[in-house]
């Protein structure tokens, strides 16, 4: 029996990280039989899926929607053969990474701090999904695609995109998603998007705390404490009853917390945009930052979907003065 | 006018570093004309080859015949938008590298430490020549390889193989060097990678000190103080007028260095084969490292071509007793 390579995605999974990593095994095995392997000399491995941590409800639909098993959990790399999909940052990766061996790397991130002590194969290109990474590879190395891993990669793309509106979304991530469609049979993308998208936005069974956190980080701007969050939901008219709920929830902790400001961004993807509840010692700097006066629990903000590239900024703008 | 992306290959450049900034430099900007990049939304620059040093007589050799002036020479990085090819480690890149923006990586070693703020396009295969690498993104992108752009590529790939015979050859070098001779009219693989190889075998015109420090490094091996250098020649005959005042400087090198042991392989690439120089306090040690004795000056060691692989290693085991 020859040796396993494990494929495995970064911590605290998403979709293209199981996803990736199911469809990569399957690549990497029908490079070995086609030859593709020893053409490079690559070590003649049999690869086998493995995942870090849950899958959440999302990428149980997707797997469950095209017949797929829940990879098994893998966390510790020591003495192992490793591929890595959808991360190149150690910190990301399995444990004990310095007594794994990394024999390739498909990814769509910046750049890691991932070094090898051998030349492997490393792919990354500056796209939406590790997905459209990985289509770019069975594509140029004459694989075909089942039409079950093409389900699940165009899942990923359209997780990681959001439905191709995230600002990361490339003309490239449309073209594959389109084509892996086709083979999957999938007729209407921005439905399944929605199928897809909409099974994180269900938090009815969720403690209102566990929705703030699910996506939370603590910032330092110009000596204050400030808090944001985030939650996507398909329409915000899933989450109306929770609202008030969650605004209260802010408000408390702020105070036992210490902050200055807390943001939390109820974010709309059909509607592409953000209600930015705020929760702030000084209403006037936030309002500065986004040049909208706080109504009632905060403000709109129309065409907003992105924290790190439209939220922290222009806080981070108006903190500094 | 557009802003400008430098190309640029590692410090004190070898044929494959200076061919490949130039084919990079020409496929990135056919990426740009075909709408490759706005794909990936990679910023549209306009390419240009530099170098980081100055060219060696094989490369100058090269760049001659396929009718290359030589790139411009750029060795500080600050402010400027990069494109790496044939390296991935920052001391071997340009000077104020943090200050530069890395774009993208094209490459077929061990996996560096350069790393990103951003999403680029970074692709290592594990062959043995970057020009390889290259000739895959240019086939699988569908770009056109220029009859002159075909020639340098494939003397890189001779050159970095040594013809074919390094232990890093690939299948997929062969191959690409074959589809590249084709594009390039070279009728005779072999001829032109000896007229390559053959023009750093001729050291007539060098001091006999800078012969033997061309390539050569010092090691700790079990606490003693161990050099060892190689010179990669043609045909031995060549260098038969300055054996023994090689043998000489090195013996001088020994005592005024307070070396345990020298060795300095005399490399024969047609022979695949290496004559050891041998200077030492042990000569049973060396002996027992290479299962041969030491007659006049060293020992023929058949098949051996690679200090790294196959020198270096039974040495280290040697010391360590």
């Amino acid at each position: 029996m020859s040796e396993v390579l494990y494929v495995v995605g970064h911590k605290n999974p998403d979709t293209d990280s199981i996803c990736s990593a199911i469809a990569f095994a399957y690549l990497w095995n029908e490079w070995k039989k086609k030859g593709i392997l020893a053409q490079m000399k690559m070590p003649e491995l049999e690869a086998v899926p493995v995942r870090q941590g849950e899958p959440n409800a999302e990428t149980k639909f997707v797997l469950e929607k095209f017949g797929f098993s829940v990879p098994e959990m893998m966390t510790d790399g020591a003495g192992k053969k490793v591929a890595l999909v959808d991360h190149s940052d150690v910190v990301q990766s399995v444990d004990n990474f310095a007594q794994a061996e990394v024999v390739a790397v498909v990814d769509h991130h910046k750049i890691g701090d991932v070094a090898t002590p051998n030349p492997i194969c490393f792919v990354n290109l500056p796209v939406g999904c590790s997905a459209t990474t990985l289509k770019f590879l069975f594509d140029k190395t004459g694989v075909e695609i089942p039409k079950n891993i093409a389900g699940i990669m165009l899942s990923a793309i359209l997780s990681d995109t959001v439905i191709f509106k995230s600002a990361t979304t490339t003309p490239m991530d449309k073209t594959a998603g389109e084509e892996l469609a086709k083979i999957a049979g999938v007729e209407d993308l921005t439905k399944l998007g929605i199928e897809v998208k909409s099974k994180l936005s269900d938090v009815s069974g969720m403690a209102v705390r566990d929705i703030i956190m699910r996506d939370y980080k603590d910032y330092n701007m110009s000596g204050k404490k400030v808090g944001a969050g985030q939650i996507e939901v398909i329409d915000l008219s899933l989450i109306e009853g929770r609202k008030d709920e969650i605004y209260n929830e802010l408000v408390k902790m702020k105070q036992e917390g210490g902050y200055h400001s807390i943001v939390f961004m109820l974010t709309d993807i059909m509607k592409e945009g953000t209600e930015l509840f705020v929760v702030t010692d000084e209403p006037a700097l936030i309002e500065k930052a986004f040049g909208k006066k706080i109504e009632g629990k905060g403000m709109w903000l129309d065409g907003v979907m992105s924290r790190k590239k439209q939220v922290i900024p222009p806080l981070e703008k108006a903190f500094a003065g």
